[in-house]
């Protein structure tokens, strides 16, 4: 039996999984991110849970294919990063580093892009080999993989999806730099300030309230046959499905898959993303299928993982 | 020496190339594209002009890697096509038939996408690993390499930049079927319908004629100061930057290649277009590089080349 370790670096905690090739997960375990000193310890941190672990397991080197990690950062085809504020690192060779300190292979990748391979390995986009992922947080991530390959791009900033302008006309800044992001409609905080731009001038009856709605009350109104939240609901739709029909006419996936807080919604804002997708959608994607994610936290342990079985 | 061929089927004649594996062309000839009959003479006429080639060049089968070729339809990555008006082709096995019929190994592409691999390999693109194409003619086709491959997507639609939407008030339909595609402002027939639009309320002096102005009457007016027409180049930019600045965010290039007879009005265009991109660019793609294409009617052949080299 072979092994792999798939690490999902994050700037707070390491989440970490031991698995078997054919994607079993046989352990999971979670270590402190130590952001001290520009981060230094982090990689000799990992390294030695590693070490542990191989040796509580009573696993031998030669059974190990290798380490996939995602980090918060872009991250170059070499596997190097410039800088990650969430971390303390500066320019770092991240793969090179981890190999000198493990002695086996490793393979390094943006986080939002490695979680992304690893819902269509495990999850929502199982089965298919060209995906979409958008993660609906507190801002919008995403992640785009074309024949099973995730797509890097030139500095590692591939699929940054939150940052597409979906509204020209939009004042207000989003936290890129730019006004009208898709993250400035689609995010947790996207879809309460299209709530509270609708109820500063709402007359009707609602059980949405401005001073302190989320974006959990809008679905959950909606499910309750809320009429001002399901206007909410439908602004959010047009906005996301209409830049995923955008995002299909340049990539043709087989799935998108839905994720992040936002997502928990469930089917309930699926129909509100389909609807609108359908509106707009170029001939040749119609038949794109939308899914939720199914992994939860745990797409980037899956997805490193993924990252290393391939190389 | 090994040699390979490359070819770009179009609806009227199949342009051929002989290339040495180091990209040099040896050779260069075209065929008529005969349609009749949904097209079923196509391959065997491609598979005898290429023995005949070699019949003539004296050069020996087991000194060909291959085939590859662009074809004028979306082509699924086992190289098949749905259907092509331009060919008369019905559902078409395209790289399993013409390897029957020659002997060696076939790889097919859109025709589009591997035109933009061709200037990627030898043109604009030269020396990169992550690019955009956009090819401005009477319509607006495009092409992404991502880390030196074709996106060819699921069903070989990867890269249809022509048809996203920049536009959602539009009131024209888009051959497409939608409303507000790309094409519609930044094709040659799109930049005519900008002028047209703009010259019907116009009252200022203008060497453009609402009658019979066409995409090189404006980049020519511009040259010589003509403020009209230099706001009708500035529409067309906005229109072309701003979704270009888009698609960058998702794809992270290393450089965008403008090709088409619309990019035969050289470095002005490029500059209306890179002003609008760097009024919207990602921060993380702000250093893109513009190119126009250099390889005009030969891309397509180029890419088919290159296609085949690659596998």
């Amino acid at each position: 039996m072979k092994y792999c370790f798939g690490v999902d670096l994050g700037g707070t905690t390491v989440k970490l999984g031991l698995f078997e090739e054919n994607g079993t997960v046989v352990d999971k375990w979670e270590i402190v991110t130590n952001t001290k000193n520009e981060g230094e310890a982090i990689l000799p941190d990992i390294s030695k849970t590693i070490s542990d672990k191989m040796e509580e397991r009573k696993i031998d080197k030669a059974d190990v294919v290798g380490v996939g990690m995602g980090v918060p950062a872009p991250v170059t085809a070499e596997g190097t990063v410039k800088g990650s504020a969430n971390l303390g690192w500066k320019h770092k060779e991240v793969k090179k580093e981890l190999e000198a300190l493990l002695g086996f292979e490793v393979s390094v990748g943006n986080d939002a892009n490695v979680a992304a391979l690893g819902e269509m390995w495990k999850g929502g986009g199982s089965g298919e080999k060209n995906m979409i992922m958008v993660t609906l947080g507190t801002g919008v991530g995403g992640g785009i993989i074309f024949d099973g390959q995730i797509a890097i791009g030139n500095n590692g900033a591939g699929g940054e999806i939150g940052h597409i302008c979906v509204n020209y006309e939009e004042t207000e800044i989003c936290g890129c730099g730019n006004r009208g992001c898709l993250e400035q409609y689609a995010s947790a905080t996207g879809i309460v300030r299209l709530a509270k731009r609708k109820l500063a001038t709402e007359t009707r009856t609602t059980k949405l309230v401005k001073e302190t709605v989320t974006a959990k009350d809008v679905f959950d109104s909606v499910k309750e046959g809320d009429l001002v939240a399901r206007e909410v609901a439908e602004e959010f739709g047009h906005y996301l499905g209409y830049a995923l029909a955008n995002i299909c006419t340049l990539m043709d996936p087989a799935v998108i898959v839905i994720g992040g807080g936002v997502s928990k919604a469930g089917d309930i804002l699926l129909e509100f993303v389909e609807k609108a997708f359908q509106e707009r959608v170029f001939f040749a994607n119609k038949n794109v299928k939308f899914a939720l994610a199914k992994l939860g936290n745990d797409a980037g342990i899956y997805g490193a993982a993924k990252m290393i079985l391939e190389d």
